[in-house]
Parts: C-alpha cells; sequence; structure tokens
C-alpha cells in the first residue's frame, strides 16, 4: 500500500513540477528553465529547475526530490517526534519566484508527502504545503486575489480548512527577530492524514494546483509597471528578510543543510541579489512605510479589503 | 569581587572599540563610525559603531554590549550546560569589516567575558574571543602575517595557545553544508577561566589588541589594488558564504536572533551587498578555483607559507 500512494503522489507532483515551470517560462516569455537531475547518497535524489535573468523573473526555482533513507529526522514532522528514526519516504515541489520588477511579490509553494515505516508496526504517512506572498509594494488587489484563490482552493474540503491553513500561514512564516511575517501570508499545513489517504491527497493536490491561479495574474498586473532605483533598492533590502527567514527560521532549510541535504538545491530559494543596510527605517508616510505598517501582521485579508 | 572583574574588562572593552575605529577610519581616509547607544529591556545595552560608504570599507561595524539578567541562556557557555539559567553579565566587542575592493578579505574580531552567579555559590566567569580571515582572492603574504601575529600575541602564554586556538578557529568556522572553512582563519577560544582572572584576561586583551596590528598591513598592501567586474561580481558572491555561516550556523548570532537581542545590532555583521547563484562553479585553473583548491580548509599556514 506505500508503494502504490507513493507512486501516486511522485507522478502528480513530477506533473506539477512540468505544469509550474512551463506556465511561468511562459509567463516570463523569455527565460528558460533548465535542469540539474541529481542522487542523494543516503537515497533518493531529485530534479531542480532554475530559470536565470528572465524578463520577468530575475530567478526562479522549482524543484522536485524523493528521498528516502532509514533514519527518520525529528525535524521532518512537527508533531509526532516519536516517528523519528523510522524509514522513511519524503517527495514533494518546492519553488521560490524573485520577480526583476519590484512591484511584483515574490512568491513560495511546496508540497509535500511523507511515509514513516517500522518493522510490525502500520506505515504512518502525511501531507503538507502551502504557498504564501512576500510583496516589497503591497497591492490589495493582488492579495485579495491571492487569498480569494486560496479560499476557492480549499472551500470542496470544508469551511474550516483557509481559516485554518491561512492562520497556520501567518505563524509559520514569521520572523520573531523583526516582529514582521514575511509577507502577506496564504496557507500553510503539515501533518495532514486524518481525512484518510484520498481526501489528503485532494487536498495537497487543490494546494498544488492552485498556485499558478493565484500567482499568474499578480505578474501579468505587475510585470510592466515603471520603477526606478529607489524601489529596485527596497526590494533589495526586503530580499534580506527572506534570507534572514529561510536561514534562521524555515524547519525544512535548516534541516536540510545541517544534515547533508544537496546545498545548492536547497539554497535555489535565495534571491540572486540582496542588500542590508544597518538601522534602516522607511520613511513617515511612504510606500514603504507602508508595507510595514499595513501588511506585515496577520491580517483578514478576505474581510477588510 | 566580581563587579571589580567587570568594571575592568569594560573599561577595556569600550577603550577597544575606541581604539579600533579611529584606526580603521584613518585607515579608511574618508568615511566615519555613527554611534547609535541602544539598552535592553532585560537589562544593559551597548554601542554599535558603522561606518557605511568608505573609501576602503564597504561597511564595518563596531559593536559594544553589556547585557545582563536573571536567566542565563545555554547557549553562552558550550561547556558548562550546568549553569544555563544562573544571573549573568556578558559584555564583549564584537566587529566585521566589509572592504569594498576585493583584493581586501573581510575580517572580524570578538572578545567576550561572561559571569554567570546564584544564591550560596561560587560565582563562575571565562573569557573567550577570537578573530578570523575571509579572502576573496587570498595571499600568501598576508596570510602568513595574519597568523603570524596571532602567534605571536599568544606566545607569552606558552607554546600550546596558538595551535589550540588556530585549531579551533578551524573548527567553528566551518561550513559544513558546503565542505568549506569560512575563511584562512585564525583564532577562537572560549569557556578560558582555568589559569586564573588575571591571565585569562591577558590573554583576551592580547587577543583583542592584536587585531589591528594583523589587519592593518594588509589594507595597507591591497585597498589599491586595480579590479574590476568579474572580482567584484566574485566577492559578492563569495559573501553570501559570510551570511550563511552567520546566519546557519553562528551560536552568538542564532542565539541573539532567537532570544531577542537588538537585531539591527546582531546583523551589523551583513554583508552590504551579497549575491547567490545557483551551481555556480569557478573556472578549472581560474583565480577563484585556487580560493576552493589552496585555501578553504585547515592549513598550517606558518609551517607551509
Amino acid at each position: 500500500m506505500p508503494d502504490s500512494m507513493l507512486e501516486q503522489v511522485k507522478a502528480y507532483l513530477t506533473n506539477l513540477q512540468d505544469q509550474i515551470t512551463e506556465a511561468l517560462e511562459q509567463a516570463d516569455g523569455s527565460g528558460q528553465f533548465t535542469e540539474d537531475a541529481w542522487q542523494r547518497p543516503g537515497g533518493g535524489g531529485g530534479r531542480s529547475r532554475v530559470l536565470r535573468d528572465g524578463a520577468v523573473l530575475e530567478q526562479g526555482g522549482v524543484g522536485f526530490s524523493h528521498v528516502y533513507g532509514e533514519q527518520m529526522p525529528a525535524s521532518a514532522t512537527a508533531h509526532r517526534p516519536e516517528l523519528a528514526g523510522r524509514n522513511f519516504n519524503a517527495c514533494g515541489v518546492s519553488l521560490v519566484m524573485h520577480p526583476r520588477n519590484p512591484y511584483v511579490p515574490t512568491s513560495h509553494a511546496n508540497v509535500r508527502f511523507f511515509i514513516a515505516e517500522k518493522a510490525d508496526a502500520e506505515p504512518v504517512w502525511w501531507f503538507g504545503g502551502g504557498f504564501d506572498l512576500t510583496p516589497f509594494y503591497a497591492n490589495d488587489e493582488d492579495i485579495k486575489h491571492w487569498h480569494q484563490v486560496a479560499y476557492e482552493a480549499l472551500q470542496p474540503f470544508g469551511n474550516d480548512l483557509y481559516p485554518a491553513y491561512k492562520q497556520w500561514c501567518d505563524e509559520y512564516f514569521y520572523l520573531k527577530h523583526r516582529g514582521e511575517t514575511r509577507g502577506v501570508g496564504g496557507l500553510f499545513f503539515d501533518d495532514l492524514n486524518e481525512r484518510g489517504f484520498d481526501e489528503s491527497f485532494a487536498i495537497m493536490r487543490a494546494v498544488g494546483d492552485a498556485y499558478l491561479a493565484a500567482y499568474l495574474p499578480i505578474i501579468s498586473r505587475r510585470k510592466d509597471m515603471p520603477y526606478g532605483e529607489r524601489e529596485r533598492q527596497f526590494q533589495l533590502y526586503r530580499r534580506g528578510r527572506y534570507v534572514e527567514f529561510n536561514l534562521v527560521w524555515d524547519r525544512g532549510t535548516l534541516f536540510g543543510l545541517q544534515t547533508g541535504g544537496r546545498t545548492e538545491s536547497i539554497l535555489m530559494s535565495m534571491p540572486p541579489l540582496v542588500r542590508w543596510e544597518y538601522g534602516y527605517q522607511p520613511e513617515p508616510g511612504s510606500p514603504e512605510a507602508r508595507l510595514y505598517e499595513d501588511y506585515l501582521r496577520p491580517r483578514d485579508w478576505l474581510a477588510e479589503l
């Protein structure tokens, strides 16, 4: 049974990676993804696809991986540390888009599936995933659209999922040392198995399938907006928060780096160019100040916007 | 007794910060340090000094801090977790210099002093510190000079200190996820108290006092070397390793960020501009390849160069 579950999920994930890279190439209009296939010495491997120096995307990475091994790390599951040490299979698709135009937000999505097994016990499996949006110059129309797509993707599974996963996203993508959310959120879930395999898998697919519908219209609307050095510098500065989140707080990144994952694939999420500035404060009343004041905190976007 | 120890160390540290910022301003010839004094809500505070857009230094930060509180974190001492939870005083000077010219290496230094106390027990105190060099285009003469100054600073305290602290530095400033040392090392020590207060303090002073003698001649020799876009791009790329080390592996940085330290002062170490590039490999036989092949691993520089 775990084998057929795994094969179904892998078939979906590799297809999702294909769909997303094709659609983003089309949206970019100029850049193309190049692929590195890699193998993990401990078991498994993946295919990492990166687009660089596109017309729209300064850099985008979409990775598929399926890794397995004999000792599942405790960090693989937030709520079931008792599964650490089991045989495991983990597969997923993970992506980050760093657009060139500061009016196009950065976006991230991930969907994943784990199976943990040991002799003389039922296999344990779960799904996780989500997507979240990180604007530099936030636009209410974009944010409402992003959350509307998230809401509609989960509506078939009941009214409680969107609010729960939206809140989980706000809590997970939080830079405690800055007192800021990473961006305007979206969805995040983990440890999903209580609805059985078929429905849990369907929820993961709904999230994976919704990403392009959530992001592509925002690209279209913003990619040709004129901008200057001021907006570019703010974008580079705010990208520093992305680096800080991923390297200081993100469980997956830290786990990967500290336990011998493929560094280049893990750090495919790093922005191509980043700036830090000691003591930066946005000018009061500026569009930059508005990001901090109105957007980098949990809000009920669908009700308020 | 702890009070007078603390006052002696603080007097040294504030003076060291003054000396270093004055000497570096002079070496820069154009940039000036500006100071932020800050207070820590839980107890204590500091003065952070930053020089930006200098002729030599693209950015440099030199921080002094003295913080105290009622619950020492376990991460404050590597080898004495049993002291966690005591009242503590911690003071230190920490600095990172990010030069503009890629032929001038990045440098870092830190000296620190801790006292942990509880009722009905002897106070426990210790010193820590060190300095390390991170070249982009490594130069044997510079590295030999750097380690020679380190060696001579510790010679008055016996033959065993330099090799021990040099090895500790190689081990501490190691990017496990890259299989690279951060640079060509220097000195690192922690938990020093077994020689008594006077000699331990003298060792910390020897290290703190040696930093300028180690770094200034390297600045002088390299600051006017011509360079182009290729060297600049490699410098920006390699600065990414600095970010990765500080945010993923450095105990002090992580502890500070995760427990409510002053974020801007902790991240004063971040480079002003940084680049990541997926799958970068230096061209075989190039000066960039030479850095990886010959320098980013532990070597007995004084014997080999």
